[in-house]
């Protein structure tokens, strides 16, 4: 038999010839001896395999890396073995239920038996991992029949094991093993063990065998690891900062919202300064949106669910609304969505093509019901409010308004200094679930990736992350502290106008159907908020932070001048107070800088006889004294450029 | 038997002697010869009477004239009885039913048997309506027995009046005869048909005989009858234009709002125009809060019916609530007022006394239900955004925050040229419905008088029209065309506080309970707006038209001045468009003036070089060509000043 050839497509789409029989190392090797030190698992044709295997066929392939999804998936499936085999010495009864990667990191869910582990056994575990790691063992994949798997884990006396092999075929049950250690599993695993050079376990759970609460409880221990030690202290480090920024502890401290359990979980109660900044919010989008032709309209938060049938969403968010009211022996309900409202409005009038494009936009609130387990904070609730807006036009107007769309969208991310990736969603193919004609799909899919070349953006595609009505550009946001957050969303509608039946007049004289491009920087008040308080750590521009000055006379002598500083900052809208208690004025800066207020003006006797301010800054203490004439036209102009505060650290 | 004397004492307070048995009208003569002309009913002791009935004791009295509601109740229940003597002779075989005296006029409720009597017949018997009143005929008043009533009513086969007797106590029943008609009645009547000099008979519509619709129909008349003709034709007018200003016809018509069948009843949306009046009013009282130490809040739209029960609002809304929705196992609603969530918020914190007045403002949506029957427009909705604040005060703060809630109504609809009645509304010392003591009652209700008293206002008090939890201070405004609308109210309340154990630490260290105002000026966004759209025609003071100036050029080649000053108030902040359209320049001011724009601009080659514009107000037709520099000062001193539409008849 002749040496068989077969051909590679690599990611950048070059093609290589290989040897029938090759495997992903080898491949890998042949490209770069670098990327083979680095190599942890292999895709083929979407399909993620160990290196060693054979590949026999030609096939789309990509080397996956700790830098990929897949690589980190590989190897934190790896890592999960490397707890259980550690668990085994240390605990030699402890009996193994199921141990997958997750998104930060893996778990396993042990029976522990009659031992009891606590917080406190995690160290010694972790000593125990990195012992195993250290001693480099391969994995080593090897099929069995379902005979030999049932009764390898009944001589093990692990029902959990046994339960679950019950469930699978025979021919396609493989062990892997490495070192002491053998588990059941369909794999991929990285390599060698050596590759792994530091873990942290981070917590453990109860977690109920399948999920069934009547069944047995194990014990879930989660954990990360890493190829480098110093990839982990970085991680650490990133969690205590993410700690440090947590919404839902500066939420509180700096009086932005309230959870209270008597009105409700998940329905936030924005305090006075949460409002204040998110009035600020509002207001600047409403201005852009006003200089961008958009009109402004308010809808009722509740609607006949006829409406959400004519819309073709009540099916699809079922399970997320809110039980419906009878009215008048008619169904009504909470509004999970502006849309349908703004399409009864358009309705609501003859419109010609000269009335196009017409742009609604609404700060409209909607509700949708969450499992309480997984609210959180402002970022998960049961009710928020949409910085939506719904673009009517004509097919002609289609691209024109998705780039101004995009712009805008750029324009408000820019302004918070959050870098953002671009991603242009579109339908599954093998799907079936998306509304409208595949005609309208693929058009709309093309003229969104036009818009995205000719704007010369940097975007991925992924397809089958379309909304049911159409495609979308996802705007995915990376925090202060490297996070990535999607926020901002356009997406192109072909099938409402169909179902509202929505029409305008063309030049023709004839009835056309106009397209909708649906869209929301910010996404939704609350989660965006959570979003600015974690990525500026409260520490918030000066444009944005709810109290933006504090005047601090040093003794009562200085209240008058302080109170004629006050009404000179509100006469230009520049919110302020002045500190009048009797306190030492460390006492008054400290509480200051505790409520993040950005610029402190300490004034005193010297202060006042030379008209001047002695001028503090968040974070950065003492700037000097200015005279005040001209320290607030400073202000007015930060304010007014909406500047981004300072390098802080 | 001696000459027995009484003492009257008149509404002013003074006391006067009589012999007893004297008649009322007896007593206007002794008062004024005026009075005695104009008076139609007296009340004794808060009972309204027959003018000519002897008083035999000492009484509180009034003489009733048309200027007083009870003046016009008695005119108006007379009336009843003309119209009832007309049809008697013009239709023989017409049974009659009740005939009350309503808020504006009367009805009579008719058995015609046989006959078909419509629209078209009521001139005719206005006509004889009249000829009856003209023959001056006077009340007489009888007592009768309760078979004699009976068998009166069974010999002419009038089963309703039947009826009626039948629930009646003997030795209670009067008939009261005019000209050739006697009814059953229990009075009081004016002296004299003569008295009454025109009438309207305005619809014509079925009403079940004692409203119960398994039986009989019968068909009621509506009518309104005055002393004078005058009278008649002014209030023909009042109706004509009251018609004109109708806030569903022009909110249509100016794109204020919409009613949607597929959304639901009850349930308006706002459209750009509206959005843009509604957003100015929020502005405008938002910052006048913020003057005030006010600060806004933001609170969800459904809560844990437990909220309302804490409330104790529950059993109070019950029927105008909606039906609750099941979630997790808990009973949630849509929110029928903000109280309880800015209860919620004000104990969210450790108050002290330095906290206080602690001042929340929200314009809160609220849902109520109401039956279809009752909507109509914006006027009586399912949801309403309400202008709400609550204030947190010692009891020591309350009159000074009192006042400067009185001071804000006043301003507030002084802005919009609005007079204002004020009413002080206590509780009904008979009724058991209210909460908390009736000591703090009485203190509440003492001390909105003496703020009242302390402001110089001309004030009324109703017992009876307090909420369930404190006396009110009702604004009862009076609109362009003089009709009365309660409007803002201010609220004490000492029992929330309670309900919620609200507290702050005093200076003395002492836990203290604190008082609650409940206040809101507009009332409710909505209904706002529908007054205003009425009170204004539509025409609206500049600085809240939503579209404020049109600029019109003559021909294209304008066009690009008419941006130019496009611009230049954009920069400003007015709301300004261009009408580019090819039209003739008469057409384009025909269809501003019908879109109700304040300000016309018309700019032609003679603007363009002179840098002027020609200027055309609505409804004033051209006042003159203007500098432009000059003119756009004028407009925004026009809009700051937040100046009133000049008189525009």
């Amino acid at each position: 038999m002749a040496d068989q050839q077969i051909t590679l497509t690599l990611p950048d789409g070059s093609e290589r010839e290989y040897s029938s029989g090759v495997t992903g190392l080898e491949v890998a090797q042949s490209i770069a001896a670098g990327l083979a030190r680095a190599a942890l698992s292999i895709t083929v044709n979407g399909d993620i395999r160990d290196l060693d295997r054979p590949i026999t066929e030609d096939a789309e392939i990509a080397i996956n890396t700790w830098d990929s999804e897949e690589g980190k998936y590989t190897f934190w499936h790896s890592s999960a073995h490397l707890l259980a085999e550690a668990i085994q010495e240390l605990y030699p009864e402890a009996k193994f239920g199921i141990g997958p990667p997750i998104e930060n990191g893996f778990y396993y869910d042990i029976d522990f038996g009659d031992e009891q582990v606590t917080q406190e056994d995690l160290p010694k575990i972790e000593k125990k991992f990195i012992e195993k790691a250290r001693q480099k063992s391969e994995f080593e994949r090897r099929n069995v029949s379902k005979e030999e798997a049932l009764s390898h884990y009944e001589d093990k006396g692990n029902e959990y094991k046994v339960d679950l092999i019950k469930d699978l075929e025979d021919g396609n049950i493989t062990f892997y093993t490495q070192g002491d250690f053998t588990d059941l599993c369909r794999g991929p695993h990285i390599p060698n063990t050596g590759d792994v050079k530091a873990v942290k376990l981070t917590s453990l759970a109860g977690a109920y065998w399948r999920g069934d609460s009547e069944g047995k409880q194990l014990t879930r221990i989660y954990g990360i690891s890493f190829p480098k030690q110093k990839m982990l202290n970085e991680h650490l480090e990133r969690i205590e900062e993410a700690k440090k920024r947590d919404h839902r502890k500066l939420g509180k401290e700096l009086g932005i919202y309230m959870i209270d359990k008597m009105v409700g979980s998940g329905l936030p109660l924005w305090l006075p300064n949460g409002t204040l900044m998110r009035r600020t919010l509002e207001a600047f989008l409403r201005d852009e949106q006003k200089n961008r032709g958009y009109q402004e309209v308010i809808t009722p938060h509740i609607a006949n669910i006829e409406l959400y049938k004519t819309s073709g969403h009540y099916p699809y968010y079922k399970d997320s609304q809110f039980n419906p009211m009878e009215v008048d022996e008619e169904e009504y309900m909470l509004k999970p969505m502006n849309c349908p409202h703004h399409h009864r409005i358009y309705s609501n009038d003859l419109r010609s093509y000269r009335d196009l494009p017409l742009r609604l936009a609404e700060f409209g609130t909607v509700y949708r019901y969450e499992q309480s387990g997984e609210l959180s904070g402002l970022s998960r609730v049961r009710g928020f409010t949409q910085d939506d807006a719904h673009i009517y036009c004509t097919h002609d107007q289609l691209k024109q308004e998705i780039k101004n769309v995009i712009e805008l969208t750029q324009l408000v991310f820019n302004t918070f200094g959050m870098p953002v990736d671009i991603r242009l969603s579109y339908r599954d193919e093998n799907e079936k679930k998306y509304g409208g004609n595949t005609e309208y799909w693929d058009r709309a899919q093309q003229e969104i990736r036009e818009v995205a070349d000719e704007m010369e953006l940097d975007y991925t595609v992924a397809p089958g992350e379309a909304s049911f009505y159409g495609p979308k550009i996802d705007f995915i946001i990376r925090d202060a502290i490297g996070r990535k957050w999607q926020l901002g969303t356009v997406q192109v509608d072909y099938v409402m106008p169909e179902r509202f039946d929505l029409t305008y007049v063309g030049s023709d004289n004839e009835k056309h159907r106009p397209v909708i491009i649906h869209r929301a920087p910010f996404g939704s008040m609350e989660r965006f908020m959570s979003i600015l308080i974690e990525h500026f750590a409260g520490d918030f521009p000066l444009w944005l932070a709810p109290e933006q000055v504090r005047i601090l006379p040093i003794s009562d002598d200085q209240i008058p001048y302080a109170n004629e500083l006050k009404e000179s900052f509100e006469n230009i809208d520049v919110r302020v107070s002045v500190d009048g208690r009797s306190e030492q004025i460390g006492g008054k800066i400290r509480d200051a800088e505790t409520s993040k207020i950005p610029i402190m003006l300490i004034v005193g006797s010297n202060e006042v006889e030379d008209g001047t301010v002695s001028v503090r800054r968040h974070k950065h203490g003492d700037i000097g004294t200015f005279k005040f004439s001209e320290f607030i036209s400073d202000v007015h102009e930060e304010i007014k450029t909406k500047a981004l505060p300072k390098n802080q650290d």
